[in-house]
């Protein structure tokens, strides 16, 4: 019998493995024809959007021209606006256009290469994205601002203590602090392209320009790394220029505020609403543009405000003649009042 | 007649308009319908994945310690092994493990955001980015070696002109291109350790270090873009350093072709190819290692070399007490030789 006992052991654990190894096959067989399903049905839907797409699209063109020398056409044209109503997302499935091949936003294709693909099908994956983006702008709004305001702090310190000449400044590290500063500022901008070109791959409605945007003042911070951080011009014009990021959090989080009412608003309305619903919310939520409004003027004209001060202070190197095309000597600073010419024009450009 | 004639019109256009709306509305039922299959089969799938998986694991384990005092276990342990081997793709699905939910790399989380989806089902789609992934790196080498040539070739000249004193040196605009260049090895390292983390969780089985290596690039390419670039010391270091890319790039594109011929190998053996196969076709290619070796030892070798160098022209200027809490006179250029004593210490770091 206790021979018996291991035997049996065996047994049921060879019967068992047998089992996993059916059961496993089998598995992977079922995977292989979702797959296949999964292809075929996307393939199709795809060019049945494309297709539907461009015949709306013709058609609304035409009938619209119609309309003009003849007002029997207004219900054609109602009817066609109504299907592509349905075709940008008022009809059970959302917006359609996502099952359509769109062509890969520039950033993600450089960075994740142009076959990757970030379209989520499932609706729910989509919003939790959404979801998820402002989740990170707001906490990185609230990192920029204590970052920003510790070394805006800490700099003037140093300045007041330099002036008196005592005391221990701290005046590397807070530099050093100011460069960790700007390369978590270039992260954030290039996360914040990023995350924003999958949203619209995923049918958000988010503007070119607020992606390109991003794109630029990405190429800022690389900038502002650049230039040598220990030259007078830079200790001088960093307390400035650090403002920008201060307010800019503000602004970030009374957006963040408007934005999510309005999606939680919107999901709450249920993905069928209908575009005039969308519009109704946007009045109802009126309130809080008050607040939104006046402050994105006045991040602006910082921008271009400080932008000037870094251009007016420093135009007169960009007049000199040395230093472009030999070193010079490093005490007159050209190299960094170049940059913070460089950065005063790229700041008013971005406020346009 | 010629008033029929517009009337016709009309009532045919209002026909077609009717059939498009029709052909949307059911366009997009479809497709809620496809995506409400996909999630709910996409979920089973994944259910029975992590099921399966774990119970060969556990089977396997309690089999292979059975084994060692019982050799009529080695059929069990046998058939649990095709088993797995089936779920890590040598079943027609290929690679199972796909469909369970895996953990997001963190640099994708970071930067896609954490419910980005980047997982392709079909297997056509996977492989077109790793053929992506490889032309990418392969036309990266080349960038790589000609600006690290070119900017090698400049500094030399503008070395040789500066001792004998005469004619126009280029200086600045080679150090604004060391720069330049430095951006671009950081695009290159970032959107590296991207691409690997994407095909990671298709299934490739890329090296978790070799995508930590990728970051830890990164984090040396922002260090020297933070570095006075005008400095004397900047200027003596970047020349060495400038060996270090183009071995690089002359080991990435021996590589390429090396990985680029087994994949090729094995996309030609089929998907259902055995993993027995796999390792036969590794010695098929044995010829193109022999290359492969001796030249990541001699690029590891330069790295810890070019290290070396670093630390031993800049450690003085850890050992000195001032510039650390205030700011020092520039003439000494303690931050640019404590930037490259940094530099240096990740170099020999990341040759590990
Ligand atoms: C991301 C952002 C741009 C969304 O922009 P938006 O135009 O308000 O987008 P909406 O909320 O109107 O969404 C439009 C549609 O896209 C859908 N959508 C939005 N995000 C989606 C996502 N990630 N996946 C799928 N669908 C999404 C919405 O559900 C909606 O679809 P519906 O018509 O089926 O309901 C916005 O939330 C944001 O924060 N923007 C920051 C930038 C900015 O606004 N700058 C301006 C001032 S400086
Ligand atoms: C990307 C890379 C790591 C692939 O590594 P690998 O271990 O050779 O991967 P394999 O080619 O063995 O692929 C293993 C499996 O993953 C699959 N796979 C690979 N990439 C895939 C993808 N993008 N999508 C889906 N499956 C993929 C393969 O098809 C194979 O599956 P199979 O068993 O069903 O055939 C390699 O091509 C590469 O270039 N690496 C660079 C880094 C490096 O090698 N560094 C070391 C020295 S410095």
């Amino acid at each position: 019998a206790s021979l018996d006992l291991p035997a049996q052991a065996l047994e049921s654990a060879s019967h068992k493995a047998d089992l996993l190894l059916t059961q496993t096959r089998n598995l992977s067989s079922r995977a292989r024809g979702y797959n296949q399903r999964v292809i075929s049905e996307s393939d199709a839907l795809a060019e049945e959007v494309v297709g539907v797409s461009r015949a709306l699209k013709r058609d609304l063109q035409a009938a619209r021209v119609a309309l003009q020398s003849d007002d029997r056409w207004e219900e054609v044209v109602n009817q066609l606006e109504r299907a592509q109503g349905v075709l940008h997302g008022n009809g059970p499935a959302g917006d359609l256009r996502r099952y359509a091949k769109t062509r890969q936003p520039y950033v993600l294709s450089l960075l994740l290469g142009p076959s990757s693909n970030v379209v989520a099908l499932r609706k729910d994956q989509s919003q939790q994205m959404k979801v998820d983006y402002h989740r990170f702008r707001n906490r990185s709004a609230y990192t920029m601002f204590a970052f920003a305001a510790v070394l805006q702090w800490g700099l003037r310190r140093t300045q007041a203590l330099s002036e008196s000449r005592d005391g221990v400044s701290m005046a590397p590290v807070l530099l050093v602090g100011v460069q960790l500063f700007v390369c978590w500022m270039l992260f954030y901008y290039v996360a914040s392209a990023l995350r924003e070109s999958v949203l619209k791959l995923n049918g958000s409605h988010i503007r070119p320009w607020w992606i390109h945007h991003h794109y630029w003042a990405a190429g800022t911070s690389c900038l502002l790394l650049s230039l040598p951080v220990d030259s007078p011009t830079f200790r001088k014009a960093i307390n400035g220029f650090l403002w920008w990021p201060m307010l800019q959090s503000v602004v970030i989080l009374t957006q963040n505020r408007y934005q999510r009412r309005r999606m939680y608003t919107r999901i709450a309305l249920g993905k069928n609403s209908t575009m005039d619903v969308v519009a109704g919310d946007g009045v109802g939520a009126h309130g809080q543009l008050v607040f939104l409004y006046p402050l994105l003027f006045l991040l602006q004209g910082l921008q271009v405000y400080l932008g000037g001060v870094m251009i007016k202070h420093s135009y007169w190197a960009m007049l000199r003649t040395e230093g472009y095309l030999n070193l010079e000597n490093r005490d007159d600073d050209l190299w960094g009042n170049r940059g913070f010419f460089l950065a005063g024009c790229l700041m008013i450009f971005m406020a346009w």
